[in-house]
C-alpha cells in the first residue's frame, strides 16, 4: 500500500517526540482505512470542528502513546 | 469459520510492518462478526467517508498494535 | 448462570486460535448481559449491518486478544 | 456507599470464574455511579435491547477481565 | 486548580478500596475538565438516567482500577 | 509544530501531579488535531456541557494516568 518507509523504529529522544510520533500513528491508522489524501482533507474539515470526535482522536494518541512510552523505557534514563 | 491459516505469528521485520499486521487484525475482527464479503463492501463505502468511524478504527489498531509491538520486544534490537 | 465450562483456560495453539477465543469472549461478554439467544439473535441482524458496531466489536475483540496473547507469552517460542 | 464486603480478592478458581467476576465489575461500576436499583433495573430494559450498549458493556468486561487474568498469572498452573 | 491534596497515593488496604478510588479517579477527570460544582451536578442528573453514558463511566473506573491493581501488585499478599 | 518544550519528562512528584500531567496530555492530543486556540476554546464552551463529552475526556485521562503511573513505578517508594 505505502512503498516507503513510515515506520523505522519506536525509539525517540524523548517524551515529547514520543508524543508526536503517536499522534503521527493515530493518523496512520486512518490513513491504512481510507488512502485517499482528498476524502481525508475533506473529513479533517469537519473533525476538526468536532470537539466529541477531537476527544476520540486524543483516545488513540494516548493508547499509541502507552506503547511507544513502553517501548522507550518511559525515557527514565 | 476460516479454515486456512491467516495468522500464524505476531512476530514482523519491524514496527512498519507490525502496524500494516495491526491493521488486518482490526479488519479480521470485523469479518469474523460480519463473514460475508459482499455485506462489508457495502459497509466500507459508507465508514470510509465518517471521520468518526475512521478514528474508531483507527482505535482498534492502536490496540493491537499495542499487542503487537509487545510481542516483538518493541522492535528495540 | 451458565453452569457448563466455557472457559477452561486462556491457552491456545497458536495466534489464529488466540484471535479466535478472544472474538468467542467479546460475545460471551454480550451474552452475559443479555442470556436471551432469541434477542440476541434479533440484534445480531442489525448490528451486522452496522459498520459503526462492527468496528466497536472489533474493539472489543482487541482487547481480549491483548490479554489472550500476554497469557500465551505472545505465542514466541 | 457500599459498607458490605463485595470485592474481597481479585483471584478466582480459573479463567470462567474471572470472566464472572470481569461481568461483576462491570455492573459495580455502574452501580457505584447510579446507586438507585430501580433506576438501574429500568435502564436495564433499555440497553438490554440495544446491541451497541450491549458491546459497550461487553468492552467494560473485557477491560476488566484483562486486569483480573493478568492478577491470577493467568491461570497458567 | 485544586490546590488541596486529593490523591496523596495509590495504595489501598484491598481491591473494593481500589475500586472505590477508580471511581473516585473517573469522576476526578470530569473534574479536572468541568470544574463547575453546579455543572456537573446538573448534568449528573443527566447521565445518571442515561444507561449508554452509565457504560462509558463504568469503562473509564474500569481502566483507573487496571493502573491501581497494579500498583497494588494486585493484593496478592 | 510547538517548537517549544512542553513534554519534558513523564516523571513526577506523586500520583496527584502525574494525574495533572494526565489531563494536560489528553488536552494536548486535542491540540495536536486543532491546533488553533480560538477553534478550541469555540468547542470547550460546547463539550464542558456535555456530559458524555466529559466522560470521554475523563477515559483519555485515565489512558495517560495509566502511562505515567508506569513510568513512576506506581509512586510506590
Amino acid at each position: 500500500m505505502m512503498a516507503e518507509t513510515w515506520l523505522p523504529s519506536l525509539k525517540t529522544a524523548g517524551p515529547q517526540e514520543g508524543f508526536e510520533l503517536a499522534a503521527k500513528l493515530a493518523r496512520l491508522g486512518v490513513k491504512l482505512t481510507q488512502p485517499s489524501a482528498d476524502v481525508r482533507d475533506k473529513l479533517r474539515a469537519n473533525y476538526e470542528q468536532d470537539s466529541a470526535q477531537l476527544i476520540a482522536s486524543s483516545q488513540v494518541i494516548a493508547v499509541h502513546f502507552q506503547t511507544i512510552a513502553a517501548a522507550n523505557g518511559y525515557w527514565r534514563d
